[in-house]
């Protein structure tokens, strides 16, 4: 019987006596639901998953963000279509709708689905537990009261929101990306506190869609880790159409009707609702790793290799919880790599974190790959760049685009890309051509040349800014 | 003095006397204005357009056309977003400022000023002649009651709409692209003629503005050049958005408020305007070529080698007028290796024909590059093919997109990319990657895992396509 590899059958074991012992412990059901591959089927596991089956991406991230992002994108095309000639309007947004749409009709039942599907007969080999995991000791796992052990164990336990003390003890309610999504009603104002890309993309949703919002950050700039071309021409757009407050919050009350912000510059703000966008914190600290001799870097991550090895041997960690990069498509390649090293200790495979794209689904939409201008110049790189406007190609023209642009960093002496920068329309998909021209190393002296781009088609755009890099 | 090299003061000279003589002809303005590029400064020039300068893409084509399928485009997505949630509307389309945006404050300006350009003291060593021009020798072309010879001669001379004699012996106004866009006022009501890529541009462009569009096409499927699946796909899709008539046109009749065209099977069908816009025809047959040697294909296009070289020596031939492909950008990368020949002859640089990609700016949007599945096994490749849902990646799910795809054809033993369609929104832009693939001759079977996509970035289904490719 694999389903479950029982030790001790009494369920009266105490927490110091194993219940079972499993050839591999997942813990966490993001990425780490997609380790067990058909190679996997007669592995016993254990797989741990306190929260909702799928993990931040399905749930609370990047997929049901996407789909209230092309909303508001679609909201305020709509709103904004006069500079093409047109009359339109919204004349309301159906928030219940598209609640039901994104969670009750698609997220959810994927994740049930996902649950079900472990927990049925279909994976024979896999038990699931539902409760929080924490570490007792060198590859042994308290979880619900029981303590298992395994010959493996999968840290893929994700992240959380950070919440600074000021919010976490005020015992106002305030919404983080976990719940926004879900409220009731969808709040006539919304105070948004953060300058990332959570609170960006948020501010996005909720004034596409007809909300009041109020960004509450501590620096000037927002999304400041971009390339400062980005940040000057992002702030620029969001200083029109936000209410920004530069500050720290260190009150928040509850008023009649909603909340209130006092800020330590002396401002205050109300409105409906609250959400707390600063950051996420990877979940290691929530799980007594030093006990399994599992370390930490100073910023919460826990330490893994190359090859995905915490400093316990036998226990590995993946995604949000050890990765340098907070993103899906880089927690899915580490997966794959370490789905591959469980099973093959003698042909380890790296996990890959070489041209890592990001993008923000912000409007304008913003996708970057590889360094700023700024980290070129830093690294030593003899660069040539070129900022091309979307508003200088045909298709520009018809979007009547007038803030978009394509930054391309690249070497003069090897034509060789350095960094790619979107902001505009469809960024997110144009960069993946940039995506391809840095994994293969291809020249950029003759790329755009040697082969044809549609007329008038977006990535004109690219074209010209490769067109006007001044090669040595 | 450089602009006028001429052979004979007087304007009194015969037809056959020339008054002038150039270094190089060029017969047209669209892609044959940028021929002269820095090098030919030194070069006297004749340049000769009988209609606006910019030609057919500036004027009446690529550009133009795009800017009204993309105001097209958002009333469309205004209209339908009641399944993202919405409740939008588009109260009324401003004609007037649509035609003023494109042409008045945009092509327009650009015509004339590139007319402007060309006339004035920046370029002294050219001429424009701004008439029909006829060949009368080798090398020898009547231009408005004058005759000038020239070193070399380019026939840059486009095409023009085809026009069946139904409706050219009618009597009765028809629209072509060349003045439907200019319409003085938006029809409420509009047959096209046709159902090739113009035609069904047109159809998207005024049933997205909120025109009733009948389409008249003498086949039962509409764009059947394309890939069967992208075939069968629009068909099912105009027949929803268009009324939709099989025949052909014996009569068109002015009534009191627009036009009747009757069909040969029976049908009339009447409307306040109609578009005909069943093909394009090259020019080169308006030029008396023959009296200078030149050769002209069955088809109507002027024959040329690889190099762009006509039949008569020093004669050479590009775009609309010559190519296999009408297309801007095919074209354009003729003007270039053209431009380059006339001026070294011992290095002549082939026009490049490889990897033509081509886009159709309808809902959904289409792009396509390389074979077909049926061409790819009719010249007897082993194929692998995929048809991939937009509606199976999350940035679909986002969009509620329920139409689209992307279907790739590789070389099962191989790897090597032989065909992509894309059939959906942003169809234009996700085909680049694939047009750098085939350039590159990037072999799919790991290029999918090679590389890093964004999630949840459209372009994710161009990933999944590959991977769902079997390769042997």
């Amino acid at each position: 019987m694999l389903k479950e590899n029982t030790l001790n059958t009494s369920n009266t074991s105490s927490p110091a006596t194993p219940s079972a012992h499993y050839d591999l412990i997942i813990i966490g059901t993001g990425s780490g639901n997609s380790i067990p591959t058909p190679e996997y089927d007669d592995v016993s596991i254990a797989i741990i998953e306190e929260g909702t089956f799928g993990g931040t991406c399905l749930n609370v991230g990047c997929i049901p963000t996407k789909m209230y992002v092309y909303a508001a994108d679609v909201a305020l095309a709509a709103r904004e279509a006069g500079r093409l000639g047109l009359d339109a309007q919204v004349n309301s947004v159906d928030w219940d709708s598209i609640v039901d749409r994104v969670f009750t009709n698609r997220i959810d039942r994927i994740a049930q689905g996902g649950e079900a599907y472990r927990r049925g007969d279909e994976t024979p080999n896999i038990t699931v537990y539902d409760q929080h995991a924490r570490f007792v000791g060198p590859k042994t796992i308290e979880v619900g009261g029981e303590v298992i052990t395994g010959d493996q164990i999968v840290i893929a336990a994700g992240s959380r929101p950070t919440i600074p003390p000021v919010y976490r003890n005020s015992g106002v309610k305030f919404y983080t990306n976990e719940d926004v999504m879900r409220m009731p009603t969808q709040p006539k104002s919304l105070i948004i506190v953060g300058g990332g890309y959570i609170a960006m993309e948020f501010a996005h949703v909720f004034d596409g869609l007809g909300t009041k919002v109020t960004i509450v950050n501590r620096s000037e700039k927002l999304l400041r880790f971009l390339d400062e071309d980005l940040v000057t021409r992002f702030n620029a757009i969001a200083r029109e159409r936000f209410d920004i407050r530069i500050g720290n919050g260190t009150l928040l009350e509850q008023t009649e009707n909603g909340v209130k912000l006092t800020l330590d510059n002396g401002e205050t703000v109300e409105a409906d609702a609250i959400l707390v966008a600063t950051g996420r914190t990877p979940n290691g600290d929530l799980m007594d790793v030093d006990t399994a001799g599992i370390e930490m870097h100073e910023d919460g991550r826990i330490k893994v290799d190359e090859y995905g090895r915490t400093t316990a041997e036998g226990v590995w960690a993946l995604g949000d919880v050890s990765s340098p990069y907070m993103l899906k498509h880089v927690a899915n390649a580490e997966t794959r790599a370490i789905s591959h090293n469980l099973l093959h200790h003698d042909d380890l495979r790296p996990m890959p974190h070489e041209h890592v794209p990001s993008a923000i689904f912000t409007h304008p939409q913003i996708a970057t790959v590889g360094m700023t201008e700024a980290q070129a110049r830093e690294a030593g790189y003899d660069v040539t760049v070129k900022v091309q406007n979307y508003g200088d190609v045909a298709y520009g023209w018809a979007m009547e685009d007038h803030t978009g642009i394509v930054k391309l960093i690249a070497e003069r002496t090897t034509g060789k890309l350095l960094g790619a920068h979107y902001f505009g329309p469809q960024a997110s998909t144009l960069i993946q051509q940039m995506i391809t021209v840095m994994t293969y190393d291809l020249d950029l002296r003759d790329f755009a040349r040697n082969q044809y781009w549609i007329h008038p088609a977006l990535a004109e755009v690219t074209e010209n800014a490769i067109l006007s890099l001044e090669f040595a």
